[in-house]
């Protein structure tokens, strides 16, 4: 089973280690709008794609359960101290190494995966870094506020309306596809989008143009992962129908087949269950939570979910086979 | 042939490109005293050891003719810009951050050698980073004044005298030898010193006691290698006879069989016998300066010096047979 995963940050590290659990062919697509921490900072040095989501992503494919191997140790492991270095993972500052040396953002992805033993592919939604503009209301009275940058956009206190991205390089043009991405999806046979922050690490991916109409014309299966609680900034207040009215908003071509949510995180199930019928699919309730870690899911029940959200059976595990 | 190659630096590169046309058995014990450049920052910022001299050993060793493999050419890559990253060689963060993980820098120089698909090893001639002072004339008028650091030593205008070394971290205790190095110059069947900065990269490796008693203990057949020119600040206007004078001084129980030089680089050949002789050893001058770049050696007419000196004939070469 071709699986494909776009999104970025925690919520593309659970849908990663869910799906590790169903299929060996899983290719990561990652927002690369990231302009924060250790990113941020190898961004602005050096020009390059932001690597801390392509790493995490990376990390998510490759840890064994028992801790992971060595290198994904080594990738994880963030510098301490005071000085310069404090707070770079190695593996952003490695990634950065071989975007230099190779030219190539998937070149330098597929060489990590390499040394990291990952069978399947982490790329980035684009190969040139690009820039979150928000449309946010309540910070002026009455007024839309236009803010930049995903930092911005995650953390603002008002109420993030729409999103828009940017190529900083070439202005005036939309944003370009990576090419792999785009035929990953065409290719795949199940799509997932979220969780995550929605509007800075989900929604991204379908102001791609190229990979938005990528993801309309895919005859993939397309399942939509919701959020265990509203994001305190972008998303606060939303409600589980609300995710998809702006997924929609977003990307108004867009259907989906099935909606993924935790049971204890819908208070009204028939209106979700309406929200997803309008977009083309049916939810999927189930306790997807982890009770130990508030707002993490459960790798085991989510990828139980996502069986069964796909007609999948337990026998299918080992196969990795597509019925 | 088990050969262990004793340096620093572009003179420990020279010996370990020679060396690794004559035997794939090859181990370099490199200094760890450096306080410049990339390897200083992260010694100052993380209190590692300096990872530059290390890093450069094990690209000297991956090395292919052709330009190396992709890791090598990521391990020697430096960030360019203006910012934080500036100067930093990827492999020496790459180092770093192996160190940090698993607590012990030999088995991180052995990970980086897996990943880099080296045969031999490279090993550190102490685990704890250690400082180099150096009693120096002509600084000022008719006294001796003491300087500290490699990046002073090595440029000092006045004339170095002697160096001792200290472990900044165990006051007044003398410098720890790294176990492994010690073992391998006990096993090795020949041991090389030089060619390099003498008093920085040569001389340390003799001032570290389990390491010194180690070189003057083993069966291995001692060569040293020299310079071929006198480097400006810490040795300039040595002859080369002096810089066996040096050695001695440094090591007085250590006995050495061969002595290798640059026939146009030794003014008086018969001096360079005497001195050598002195040692216990024979010198072998021949044409090793590769004509293209000054002050380098030419790795294949090193190479070739290096297995008349030995006894070695060209049929030995594939084999790595000791005879």
């Amino acid at each position: 089973m071709r699986a494909v995963a776009l999104g970025g940050g925690h919520g593309l590290h659970a849908t990663l280690t869910a799906l590790r659990r169903i299929t060996a062919e899983v290719t990561a697509v990652v927002t690369v709008a990231d302009d924060g921490g250790s990113s941020g900072r190898l961004r602005r040095e050096l020009g390059l794609l932001p690597p801390g989501d392509l790493r995490q992503a990376l990390a998510a494919l490759a840890a064994a359960e028992d801790g992971g191997t060595l290198w994904a140790e080594v990738f994880q492991h963030r510098f301490g101290g005071t000085g310069a270095l404090t707070g770079h993972a190695v593996g952003n500052l490695l990634l950065a190494g071989l975007f230099e040396v190779l030219g190539d953002p998937v070149a330098g992805l597929d060489e990590a995966a390499r040394l990291l033993g990952i069978t399947g592919r982490v790329l980035p939604m684009s190969t040139e870094p690009l820039e979150i503009e928000a449309e946010v209301t309540g910070l002026e009275n009455g007024k839309v506020s236009r803010i930049h940058g995903q930092v911005a956009v995650a953390s603002t206190p008002g109420q993030v309306r729409r999103i828009t991205l940017r190529s900083p390089a070439r202005a005036g043009q939309p944003p370009r596809a990576c090419a792999d991405a785009v035929d990953a999806v065409l290719s795949a046979d199940v799509v997932f989008l979220g969780p995550g922050s929605w509007f800075t690490s989900v929604l991204p991916h379908l102001l791609v143009p190229g990979l938005a109409d990528a993801l309309v014309r895919t005859a993939a299966t397309k399942v939509v992962i919701l959020n265990l609680v509203p994001q305190p900034g972008e998303t606060a207040g939303f409600s589980p129908e609300r995710h998809l009215d702006v997924l929609f908003e977003h990307a108004p071509q867009l259907r989906v087949d099935a909606v993924i949510a935790d049971r204890d995180s819908v208070p009204t199930p028939a209106r979700l269950r309406r929200a997803a019928a309008e977009l083309g699919g049916r939810a999927h309730l189930a306790t997807i939570a982890d009770p130990g870690v508030a707002g993490r899911h459960d790798p085991d029940a989510l990828a139980g979910c996502v069986r069964e959200a796909l007609g999948l059976t337990e026998s299918d595990r080992e196969g990795n086979q597509w019925p």
